[in-house]
């Protein structure tokens, strides 16, 4: 039948450079011929939101940002952006920084310039989440995508080693899922290779050199790439397992997605050799699920499901709750077995086996 | 200093597969709202084009097409949508029919759905250009990229074996002039690098069966990914040689492009290893300007600029004309004497010398 596909590229404009960020903020705020612009930001980074204050036509400012972004906080920001008559969204965080922005673009209509400090990559989709009595609520809407995004690799330093490396792995599995995802194809196929090719080099430099700034630049980039690759290409197996974890048993996000990939990995590289072969090249040629068992060994990260409070005896069900939500895209069939077995793998957090083809 | 830079990604939209070019397009027109079309489209496709016409709200069409975009041609078009209020422009054809929508989209901003039938890429830039009275003019104007992009590999199977090898050798030079271009950045370079990952295999693979679906393809698919990536770099050395060639010597286009490339990547490379290896890993690991030598030479595309009418007294005054518009971004500084030595290897068709680092 033949290569099918339909791929939205999404139109945003990027500014990168290390010690630009309130320079850039202002070209970016005066680009949009903003005059009225609405700051969230919260207090961890309040100098860097004054100075951009100080350079740009602030009407009203959020100085606190809960993760998650709780409904309520949602209603209030959107009412301030509405009473204060503000034309554009300026946004200064991680994730639940953009993503209350993203909230006010979705109700207002209104640009976003985003300014992330850590590699989460919420600022290069549109995809949007509230959280409304410990229940999470998504969608899609191209309005919430930053119209432009700020990156500084300065501004990460502020993150502590355990979180970047989290983080990265995050962007990691941004990328790698995506090679199997249900809307895979060569152009978001191309942004995941790439951004696997600066992340993985760039997560070992970091463990050796946590203020290397090259080595932040990279990190902040490919985890653009993998963000931007991962919103075109969906939630592939490895996200359908972490989301379901995470949501039934309130496991950690990020420890979730660290520990998880491999084992993914190792089940589909088999069946999908071409994916396999991009995730070995980042790896140095090593099989995909070595090169990353070792790289988070390498990296102290936290090793099986069974360290962040899974118990052995919830296998079963958990399996049940993940089987129905793997997508029809996969490269091969999944069984309940099949899950089952998996994730004991990952609560015991044994050594990878990286099956042959 | 750091990496810096300031990227826009143009947002649009692809639909691919083969086969489904009319099926696409009706989708494309009913995406867009359209209830009244503009067709252009030259009559090597007219069977196509009234199948789409069957299936689109046509309330004109525009039945031939010139190469270039002659003004009165353009003119008429721009006044035949006026005329017929049509809200949406179809074209079908290679880059002159693009071009011909394209300035129709510059001066009414409407939307253009672009199928091609060439691997020229013209539909995944916002670069327009006119003729007028021999002297080409171009712009940039985010108004005339098409918003909906039609690939179907079946169409370029009316485009003779040597004119697909001359237009997929022009998407190479897309990719590789790019990875040295003023606005080169990861992004575009992500883009580069997987087309000419499809594009190199796939001009052997077309060389050996031309008639090949699953090539064509892979073709169209690393020429659209090549193009996207020239529209966001710019012209680097490769494409400021061409266009003064071309413009002062009135030398055919793509044979113009097939030549030089070799000579440009061989000059380069040396100084810029990370383009160096990303063209060598498309050749299998050989030296980028050795594989693409033996590509050229494979598949028997014309050799030198002798070949194509150029003479050797004109060196000189040609690197005359070139040598202001060399881009300051070049990886290593180009004088008289350096173009005048690549234009007479590239004039006797000699074997590229790869320098040594």
């Amino acid at each position: 039948m033949g290569l099918t596909f339909d791929h939205h590229t999404l139109g945003q404009r990027v500014l990168f450079g290390t010690g630009a960020a309130v320079d850039n903020t202002a070209a970016a705020v005066a680009a949009l011929g903003s005059r009225r612009v609405l700051l969230i930001a919260d207090p961890f980074v309040a100098d860097l939101a004054d100075a951009v204050a100080a350079r740009t036509p602030v009407v009203a400012r959020i100085r606190d940002v809960v993760a998650h972004v709780p409904i309520e906080r949602a209603r209030t920001a959107v009412a301030v952006a509405r009473d204060n008559e503000v034309d554009a969204v300026v946004t200064i965080g991680g994730g639940s920084s953009t993503g209350l922005a993203k909230i006010v673009a979705r109700d207002t209509g209104l640009p976003i310039v985003a300014i992330p400090t850590t590699f989460a990559g919420s600022e290069a989709t549109d995809v949007w989440g509230m959280t409304e009595a410990h229940r999470k609520t998504t969608g899609v809407d191209p309005n919430v995508l930053p119209k432009i995004v700020v990156y500084d690799a300065a501004l990460s330093t502020s993150l502590p080693g355990r979180l970047a490396v989290a983080s990265g792995l995050n962007a990691v599995a941004h990328a790698i899922d995506g090679f199997w995802a249900p809307r895979a194809d060569p152009i978001n196929r191309a942004l995941g290779t790439e951004g696997l090719r600066a992340l993985i080099p760039g997560l070992r430099a970091l463990h050796a050199n946590p203020d290397d700034l090259d080595t932040r630049e990279q990190l902040l980039y490919g985890a653009y790439l993998a963000a931007v690759a991962f919103a075109s290409a969906g939630s592939g197996m490895h996200h359908k397992i972490c989301h379901a974890l995470g949501g039934a048993y309130n496991l950690p996000h990020a420890d979730t997605h660290a520990i998880m990939l491999g084992y993914v990995i190792s089940f589909n590289g088999p069946a999908a050799p071409d994916a396999q072969s991009r995730i070995s090249a980042a790896f140095d040629e090593l099989p995909g699920a070595t090169g990353l068992f070792q790289l988070r060994r390498d990296l102290g990260a936290v090793k099986s499901l069974a360290d962040i409070g899974f118990a052995e005896t919830d296998i079963p069900d958990a399996a049940r709750i993940i089987l129905p939500s793997i997508p029809p895209s996969n490269p091969r069939p999944v069984t309940q077995a099949d899950l089952e077995s998996l994730l004991h793998d990952a609560w015991a957090g044994v050594p990878v086996k990286q099956e042959g083809p």
